[in-house]
């Protein structure tokens, strides 16, 4: 970055010594940032741009965009296992904005703190509103959580409730019947603007998940991705999925279509051996996240889903297979 | 990043394997790329966002633009003494443009291979057109060139031929008289839209440099930097400032007007002790880059510029002071 462009973020954003966390060897301003994982890590890194009028309106509180923008990087992060370290900033402004830059490095600084994430570096350009993070963590050699490490007979686990930022989102565009509003609409708002990304839930998965991703582009999609990238299959049990209180009042269509395709949702998606279910649920316990099981991975490759009971065999006969009619969330698409 | 998104990149930007820089533990396409420094090595960062209208017209040829863009970026490493290992690319795309991409891409990639460097990750949005990246390199511990290590009475140089981009603009915009056209245009313009970074000569500093910054918002505005950051003042003999030979048929108030307040430089501005001149010479020459040597750093703080000789002492008497009527460059004030 050069420093001309740097003094904006300099000046919002820069924290005095001692105040938020240090991780950088030399400090925010200089051509680059130097870091170093500690001994036995390696550095996990993900970027990620939100764009006005595609991934936000220009109505959205500034100091929860900067929450989001961070978060949906941090979430990257935690589908990795990796614990968070620093990040960079590029952000492109029609005009700089006093009220508007405090609030919004107010927003960002103060998830970043809560993550002990620190901001190393960035740059800033007069153009059409978007916010470019690039975020670095730490994890240990030989223990990111991938995509690709799915097995046969393993256990497909959800973290928290998906489908309410898209039950929000909705509600914004007033397609729901009836309509998002008090209380509800308040709630599923803020699950859409100020997700939680699930740091301390993909540290403690660590060792047990043998594959992981999370749920930014709808449930089946990233589980496609999955599937795809480990060359396996699944099978899905509806009736197992988490559903959340805003959204339980909802026609079943509704639900599902939230849930299964929603995206936005910044939880994990993670699959385990059978045999450690109690450690899975200890562990999310501890890490003060719910996870539901919801199905299971299988060497047929492809993805079926079905009503009934997620333990009782298919050779039962009580399962109703039901057509996938949920695709995956795409930018050039919607 | 997510795969949805990532899916436009997998198919312009994958690379077989084999082919191209190989130094991800992880590949393209997992939630995070995983990369680790060598042994005694730091990683060094930078990121840049390029901004259609702001940083390049929307007629720039796509491969050029994507020369460009990663050039920009490994310019931050080089002004480092950092070696470029990999970097993320985050895409904002009005429209899919297969023709437009397959070009940015090669012009990208030739540069990032050059450069051994390789693409680990990033994402696509359709919005107004800019090109984010971070790039990643390694540096060794403690071996890092920064702004803030220029001392008194250090020699103060300059890479290459500062200037010449900012002709090419000035030929562009067409306020140039007589006109710039011919072989200079293109001579002038190849300078604006594919700078090479000088990556060779900020590895080859390592040891030698006090301080170093490349020069990308003009000569004068980024020594300033380093004066404001070392907490030293310079002297700067307008005479010994090298002259393009596109520059040399011009006034010589539009040649100091683009050698020092031009910007898109990507030339490096560095110091070294007196005693190392022959050898900032020998390793520059290995370098393959020209260096000058432009001015000398004093402990008073401010910059004095001046028409003479450099190594005539002040005393001396037939030093004509300048006004600095020069100043930095800043995106939010041009």
């Amino acid at each position: 970055m050069s420093l001309g462009e740097f003094d904006l973020i300099e000046r919002y954003f820069w924290r005095p010594p001692g105040q938020g966390a240090r991780h950088s060897l030399v400090g925010n301003g200089d051509d680059c940032a130097v870091l170093t994982p500690a001994f036995g890590h390696h550095l996990a890194i993900s970027t990620d741009t939100l764009v006005e009028g595609r991934h936000f309106l220009s109505t959205v509180d500034p100091a929860r965009l900067g929450h989001k923008a961070l978060a949906v990087n941090l979430s990257d992060l935690a589908a990795c296992g990796a614990r968070p370290l620093a990040f960079t900033l590029a952000l492109t402004l029609p005009r700089v904005d006093e009220a508007w830059l405090t609030a919004f490095a107010q927003g960002l600084l103060a998830l970043a703190d809560a993550h002990d994430c620190e901001l190393i570096g960035g740059d800033t350009t007069s153009g059409p509103l978007s916010i470019g993070i690039t975020v670095m963590g730490e994890v240990k050699a030989g223990g990111a959580l991938l995509r690709s490490g799915a097995q046969p007979g393993d256990d497909l686990w959800v973290s928290g409730y998906p489908g309410v930022a898209r039950l929000a989102l909705e509600g914004f565009r007033d397609t729901l019947e009836p309509p998002l509003s008090g209380l509800d609409f308040r709630l599923a708002r803020d699950v859409l603007e100020r997700p939680h990304p699930r740091v301390a839930l993909g540290l403690a998965l660590q060792g047990l998940a043998h594959a992981a991703i999370d749920v930014s582009d709808g449930l089946l999609g990233d589980l496609a991705h999955v599937l795809r990238r480990s060359d396996v299959g699944a099978e899905l049990a509806l009736d197992a999925l988490p559903v959340h209180t805003v959204l339980a009042h909802r026609t079943r269509e509704t639900q599902l279509d939230c849930i299964l395709a929603g995206g936005d949702d910044y939880e994990l998606l993670f699959t385990t051996a059978p045999a450690d279910r109690e450690a899975v649920l200890a562990r999310a316990t501890q890490a003060g996240v719910a996870v539901s099981r919801i199905g299971r991975i299988q060497a047929d490759a492809g993805l079926r889903l079905f009503t009934g009971v997620l333990d009782e065999p298919a050779e039962a006969g009580r399962r109703q297979w039901v057509d996938n009619r949920w695709t995956s969330f795409d930018h050039f698409k919607t």
